[in-house]
């Protein structure tokens, strides 16, 4: 839909590759018909001052004010839709309390379409107000609820890549909840696609559809066959849990005699546009084999730390060029905003870098490597998920999509507090480390104002 | 003052002893003209109706609407008020340029009252909308800014416990920041005691003086001789950071062949009203040295993570029903929000019990125990410290300070969301997990409405 350009004059903030912090300072974003950035001044340019104004006179400006910046949309790798519900709940109980007493019950819910719509539509309001620009879905098994969650994304302006849940292994799956068997799992996935496809196919779709292996131990091997077979025919997106905890590594292997990546590569599910969620403990030859295809890994701080035992190798990760981000992994993960994922991811790396246990000599406290900083956590929820997904979004350069927050940090509550002395760049540091919800003034999605 | 009473009715939350979470669900909550919960009626109490009649007869009734709760205020046992500027900054830089180049300059600058008074002000309005209705802080080394900050509280109604900070050793303190020698820092800190018991000296003091030797290393042992004689003589309370990272360890054992705890102890520093910030080196005889005196811990989690390279043995230490309260520890933590302080110290909990290097194998990964749940944390941010203290507030019983949080989970922004099922034990984890500033709708301390 062709809607009236529009121009942005602000400061931004953005860290468009890893390791690169920038300062877009009273810049000027023009913003074409179809929402992406079609320049971007700085205020020496000759034209800035001509381009402000003839903004200004078609009504089309939007001009920062004091304590207002630009920055990036954040890119969510890693959501469970279907937990919206119970974010923040039964977190003190075991695994599989948690997945047979809570998780499975409430998923089986969403064979009831309407449900799906009341929780699918708080949802992605939900989101978009915490400034998630993006999110890789998993969804549950049901078609016509996951249909459901993509219609909602594109009525809402969200960015989404969603996927329909297989499962089909009843050794490993409840009876109430699971695909009644490989085939009609892959036909159910096929035309998941061929509908998301037919309701967003144009050369820039806001939604698209993914495979998605809810993970190897759920799945029989006639699934995952099936799903790699798609994933070839179809070249869309793949997720899927890999390595999660000691007993999925465990599981696959002796399933299968090697890793989970490696299961995958065979499957035909590790591809170029593949998001492996978790990956804790993938090791250096998984590492070499899923940057080979070129895949990327949703990185979920909070629930390496519920669900998992261990905390992805963040910093190895980073150090090789990997493709990775962040994911808030609901309802493992309690909290829908992405500056507290990187808050979390920053945490994660402390402790495993830094180390925890005072019992133990400083040498042997923490694992080789440094924590990640700010800018890398940053980077890793805008830039860096929007490079695993291979979707040019994330940072701000002409061609990119205008996904994009305006943020408050003035707001009624907000615990951002600039002081004399503080420097852009320590302003930025405090906008990650401390932005909440209410810091988010206005949302954009492909130039599409979706909050504010 | 004596106020008018009031009547709150509705449902609370609370943990009044370790381990034990309560529902006070429609309750009628008495305040008296001071400030204290006078009487606590179930609804099935006979005096019930009347009472709630009778208060709204009087205009003094407060009724609960829809979504609203009632939590005891928060209690931030370790937190560095002149930080305030810099809270969410110069967290990626070694802890040397961070105390050199950042937090020293900033606390030198308290010599100027103006600026004090400018800080000070913002900082207890940013802390009472986070809902902390008590903080034990640490000032600088200025008698003056000092006091402005206990008149500031007092003002602002926060319950406060403020130190003059002591640090007196040219050896370890700059030049342009320390107390000019071991005779004025005790004189200036008397001084000081003198000046708040003066100003705030009823039976219920809302604001009180805290003997405050920054930590060992920073002072002579005559400061600390003298600091231990003012403790004695004064029976005010005392705080200090105690075996926070390796160097202090050690440093401490190189200076006098003993830990710090037994040297705090020795110069008159480990009473009952004493707060130990951090002690995350503390070896089994510190604890029982620590508890045999019934001085308690502010155990800060998110510095933990960025300064300490270890994180406090929080489980040993609520096993043994230590006194344990939690800290922001700002600037040292980001987060002025004891929620966020709750949360922090579940994730370091996680991270030390459950294990966060995947190169390890399962049984090396974590240390012994189990790690915190929400309700244990909740219970350090609010019943823990307050006990640490020995102050009567931090759950909801008569006779208690009227110091309270009215929760607000629909508020605007948010991320608390109530879904069909949710049980109030549910409910209560969802807000301790996703509340932020802008869930908090009142604030009271002492019966005071502070915030709203
Ligand atoms: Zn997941
Ligand atoms: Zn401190």
């Amino acid at each position: 839909m062709p809607k009236e350009p529009f121009t942005v004059v602000g400061t931004a903030f953005h860290t468009p590759e890893r390791g690169q912090f920038e300062i877009l300072e009273n810049h000027l974003f023009g913003v074409d018909r179809q929402g992406r950035i079609s320049d971007l001044l700085p205020p020496d340019h000759p034209d800035f001052e001509a381009r402000k104004k003839a903004a200004a006179a078609a009504g089309q400006l939007v001009e920062l004010a004091d304590g207002q910046f630009l920055m990036p949309g954040l890119v969510d790798l890693h959501i469970h839709a279907p937990q919206w519900p119970q974010m923040g709940k039964a977190l003190d109980v075991p695994l599989e309390v948690w997945l047979q007493k809570y998780t499975f019950p409430l998923e089986a819910k969403f064979a009831d379409v309407e449900f799906a719509r009341e929780v699918y539509g708080e949802l992605v309001d939900g989101l978009l107000a915490n400034g998630t620009t993006t999110a890789l879905y998993f969804a549950t098994v049901h078609g016509p609820a996951t249909l459901a969650l993509a219609e909602i994304c594109r009525e809402k302006g969200q960015r989404a890549l969603v996927g329909k849940v297989v499962m089909d292994d009843p050794e490993q799956c409840p009876d109430y909840y699971r695909d009644p068997d490989a085939e009609s799992a892959v036909q159910e996935t096929r035309l998941f696609i061929e509908a998301v496809r037919a309701m967003d196919g144009g050369e820039r779709p806001l939604v698209m559809p993914v495979i998605t292996p809810r993970f190897i131990p759920s799945c029989t091997d006639a699934a995952l066959e099936g799903l790699g077979a798609l994933a070839r025919e179809y070249g869309c997106h793949v997720q899927t849990h890999c390595s999660e905890s000691d007993w999925e590594k465990d599981y696959v292997e002796a399933r299968f005699g090697e890793s989970d990546a490696a299961s995958l590569d065979r499957f035909g599910l590790l591809t170029r546009n593949t998001i492996l969620a978790h990956s804790n403990f993938i090791g250096e030859e998984d590492m070499d084999l899923i940057q080979e295809r070129g895949a990327g890994v949703a990185h979920c701080p909070l629930s390496n730390l519920f669900f998992a035992n261990a905390v992805f190798p963040l910093r190895k990760a980073l150090d090789r060029h990997m493709h990775v981000g962040l994911g808030t992994d609901i309802s493992g993960g309690y909290s829908p905003s992405l500056f507290d994922g990187c808050r979390h991811a920053i945490s994660a790396s402390k402790a495993l870098h830094g180390g925890v246990h005072a019992g133990l000599a400083p040498a042997e406290r923490g694992a080789p490597g440094e924590a990640i900083t700010h800018r890398e956590a940053f980077w890793l929820a805008t830039a860096g998920g929007a490079e695993a997904l291979d979707i040019p979004t994330g940072s701000f350069r002409p061609g990119h999509e205008f996904d994009a927050l305006l943020i408050e940090t003035k707001a009624a509550h907000s615990n951002i507090y600039l002081h004399r002395g503080d420097s852009l760049e320590d302003l930025f540091e405090k906008i990650v480390l401390n932005a909440t919800r209410a810091n988010i003034g206005m949302v954009w999605v492909s130039g599409r104002k979706v909050v504010g």
